[in-house]
């Protein structure tokens, strides 16, 4: 922490300062300069917030330095993170493609695209069974019923199953049928469910909040790690901008900002920030170039039909070309797109 | 709902989304321009997607014409709705002042703070017992303790309390000991706990989230007026742009524009828009200016010790000098600042 | 500046640092913590790039600490700028009220106006003769010839007259006409254009983009002022943000932020931010309970004819009935709303 | 334009607004609906403000439903523009990669680089001799000496020049020294330079302002082509958010979402976006998958010693390595990066 002075501070302003530093167990470190004094703090700091010191008198403003998270933090772990999804790894060269409907609608069409998108090369099936929706009017999802369906349809194509825990009242039951669980945008600082989420014993799916930034997200990602579960995949799905020409604006310079201070792989949501399917191939080709460690896609076979967002979701047609596209674009950026033998 | 044609669209392809149109139960209006046609929708369109209609041949664009809520709106409640919170009113001509700490600390702190704050004249006690915190190293709240100390400060001194409930594991022991239960601007689209508060028996202060817009913000209302509970109060707490100068940037035109639309009063926090003390003065007479029906403002009397937050807290005094400002604009946009007997 | 170095830094990155910052003819001061050293830079740091060492072994980021604004800034200048525009006085006790039409459409339109506006109390005219228009196919103001019908009008009302200049072709022209030259939001990083109205020898209005910080609009106004130029008054606007319930979102904490750091007065414009008549009021009103030193409203006497923005303007009706607001309002925050004998 | 009316509006309403439409020569087409009633407007409307209808009794609101621009638009040209920079083409199969320092800051220092480039497979040499800087104390440029060494060292190397005019004094001198001339991101808006631009005679380059929308970034372009220059490139170099990981938030989306509406081609910026060099390379990879017509990236042969931006710009032997990355893409998204003989 820096506390830095004003100009026209007294010499009994930057003395004053230095004692109330000096009282709460810190060090202080004046650093006279030509126009201004600042000093430095060390020591235990975790715990201090610069209130203690803004008000004092002579003092123009006060710096952190250093930032909370840890766990999280590649200084802390420098190699990178990989995520074990039932065997689909997240994380390491490999790119995890995930892929399905917005909502499990019913079982006839979630294993329909679970079919199709595993016979285009997808990793893991996704599929809403609780719902998040702006209105309480639109369609909530299936709820258990929905989980059941997903669990139906991994064991009839061996595809592991992400999904979406929108609440602590079913997040135990959703991490027993899931293989992975997802958090939400909306729920990034619901931090009574990221601690559970840390207790889940499952791997955990964080997606961005539209206006959190990175270390936003890293900080919520560390509520997970720090009950214990540090196997956490980072999504970046747009944030929410004046740009109006998508849904969401997908801020691909997020996924190497996490590289690099974080161990944990990022993967990219490019249905949400499309908001259109017209823009989901060329959002997909530009997260994996960006460094993605994976996708996550939005795919249904009657998008006109489809209970939520069918408006960006692509048919299974288009998803398979999307594939053949990222098969050909992971050499370049040093990647695989693997396919397991029995899934 | 507005189906858009391209300027080049042919005869058979302006017939067949009027058809497609038909073909869900709705009706069609085909409107000729000298550029293009446009096909005006009207019917049950509460269900339909744009989706339906938007990848159709020759289609530009689906436009949506009406907003989504109903309960909350003006349009369907014409007066504007007055919450009684245990003898407090908000929402009609009188000023309802919510002060108090961030988080309650301990018994001794949160009295001393509510005989100062009623003392200048607030009405209602805040004072957080759960508290979300950005990071998980951070004071978290008391918990029940912290509820039970606001339960006690009460019937010292009258002041009727409102706190925040984090979850809903904890919603219903929140509603128990609080005259308001609060959800959050993290929570505003946490939908779970909006059904929960619309059945939680009491009044509710719904924070506008950092992101929201305001058809989201009514949208979440809806939520819970939907569940049966119309004692909403709407709080307008500042937005995230990229203005570094306050913490958040209070968004006063929200103010007028919630007034407009719907019958709900609102009311405006300056401190955490603010997020320095030396702003929230002058944000809170703009506030009462633009229109709140009250205000809610944080106190602490030893802000340099507070647990969370202490830079935005205003100390005693200079919540005492605000009431005096308070108290002389009212006159001027048609408000009092009502003294309650017995409090 | 501050050189934070890496948990992992070496010695001799520290050193290499350290050596670094001396070969600029700067001082270093290391400061060693618990976990990491930072290095505090003092000397001539006003020319030097945080680049100079970002990129070395160890270093993990580089904080600047000051600012780079002088002639602006309080620290330079304590007491408040008063800027006289033939005059009228902006910035001391006394709120100045500019309105006037957004465009010059005519002589008899303009002095209609200027007229009822005065008679209502307004200091100050405005109108636009050189027009910013998104679109080419847009009116673009009358030119020399609203410039003529602007100092008529001035001769038959006694209202001095600010009006944009546009570009460097007409400043001068402007300048010759005007009592005030502004600048608008979307030229206030035009740096030729500043310059030349840092030269003008006029005083200058200069708004607010809609995407500047607030330290960037004090920058701008030191471009003015480093030509010897210190008539400057500064303007809110409103700035860009997600929010859609008005044109741009009214940042009214931007004036107590820029009284705090500058000397210069500062104003609000509520027109353009509220982008609708019906909320220009309610602004209005939260701008001046903010402190701002006075207000630009645009009032047209046949809204729906006009050439440019009329939904955003005032009736000569509505503004009086401001008028009559803001001279209620004006004791409560301490103001004054003069009447100029002879005007 | 659609007019939607109240749900309590009157017949009389409704045809009092009928009549209002058909007073200014436009047609009216009421749509009944079963809450209330819209109506249609064809006819002239491109000269049509919301504002005659919007305060009309009984309507809601006023829906523009036509974009503004038409000569950018591929409803009027469906043929994507390919524009000639002395022989480089922007805009079809082939790439275009234009690099250089920031600054021009002296003859060696430009030679070196634009050798550097040219040897590494760049097309473009950028380089910038008047500079929009955010201070007035940063350095200017060099202004028409930097004119002149870009000129010379085109005539050694054979590169074409992009160099930026910052005003309408300078913009004849830029187009007769450049081969293309930039217009930067804060003039998006300087309507009398894109004018100038339109009739320069050299093809223009066109930045995205940073809180321009898609739209208004094609309405500033259609200033230019409204002036007989058809040869116009756009480039996206990130925009203004909340997000501070980067400089700019690069809105790689914005990119599909151009080539979707307009004929014109658009390059990516990522150097500006970044801000820092580490993530230059990413965002390039990230620009040409997702569909650019080529990139602007800075470089400079010693960084730590550039007059400008210094932190963002890539070594030679880092933009070497990038044009190795562009070229094992290109062939993926279906593009060339060309060699040019003789250059």
């Amino acid at each position: 922490m820096l506390v830095v002075m004003r100009m026209d501070a007294r010499e009994e302003d930057i003395r004053g300062a230095v004692e109330k530093i000096e009282s709460h167990g810190l060090k202080a470190h004046p650093i006279p300069g030509a126009q201004r004094t600042a000093i430095g703090i060390t020591g235990n700091i975790g715990i201090v917030e610069p209130v203690l010191f803004e008000s004092l008198p002579g003092v123009l403003e006060v710096i952190q330095v250093s930032h909370p998270y840890k766990l999280v933090s590649r200084e802390f772990k420098a190699e990178a993170t990989v995520v074990d999804v039932s065997g689909v790894k997240i994380g390491g060269r490999d790119l995890a493609i995930i892929a399905g409907p917005c909502s499990v609608e019913s079982y006839d069409q979630t294993l329909r695209i679970a079919r199709a998108i595993k016979e285009a090369g997808a990793h893991l099936l996704r599929g809403g069974a609780y719902k998040p929706r702006t209105s309480p009017y639109s369609f909530q999802g299936l709820g258990r019923e929905g989980l059941e369906i997903l669990a139906r349809v991994r064991e009839e194509t061996g595809l592991p199953v992400v999904t979406e825990a929108l609440d602590i009242d079913v997040l135990d039951l959703v991490a027993e049928y899931a293989d992975m669980v997802q958090i939400g945008a909306r729920n990034m600082q619901n931090y009574t469910l990221l601690k559970r989420a840390g207790r889940c014993g499952k791997p955990v799916l964080l997606k961005r909040g539209m206006n959190a930034t990175v270390t936003e997200l890293l900080l919520a990602a560390e509520y997970i790690l720090d009950q214990g579960n540090n196997q956490v995949v980072l999504c970046e799905r747009g944030i929410r901008t004046f740009a109006d020409h998508t849904r969401n604006t997908l801020d691909v310079a997020a996924i190497p900002a996490v590289h690099r201070i974080s161990h944990l792989p990022i993967i990219a949501d490019p249905s949400h920030a499309a908001g259109k399917r017209h823009k989901v191939v060329a959002l997909s080709r530009s997260s994996v170039a960006v460094g993605a460690d994976g996708l996550m896609v939005e795919v249904h076979d009657a998008p006109e039909e489809a209970l939520s967002d069918g408006y960006q979701a692509l048919s299974p047609g288009e998803f398979s070309d999307l594939m053949v596209e990222v098969r050909n674009l992971a050499p370049v950026v040093d990647r695989d797109v693997p396919s397991y033998v029995g899934t």
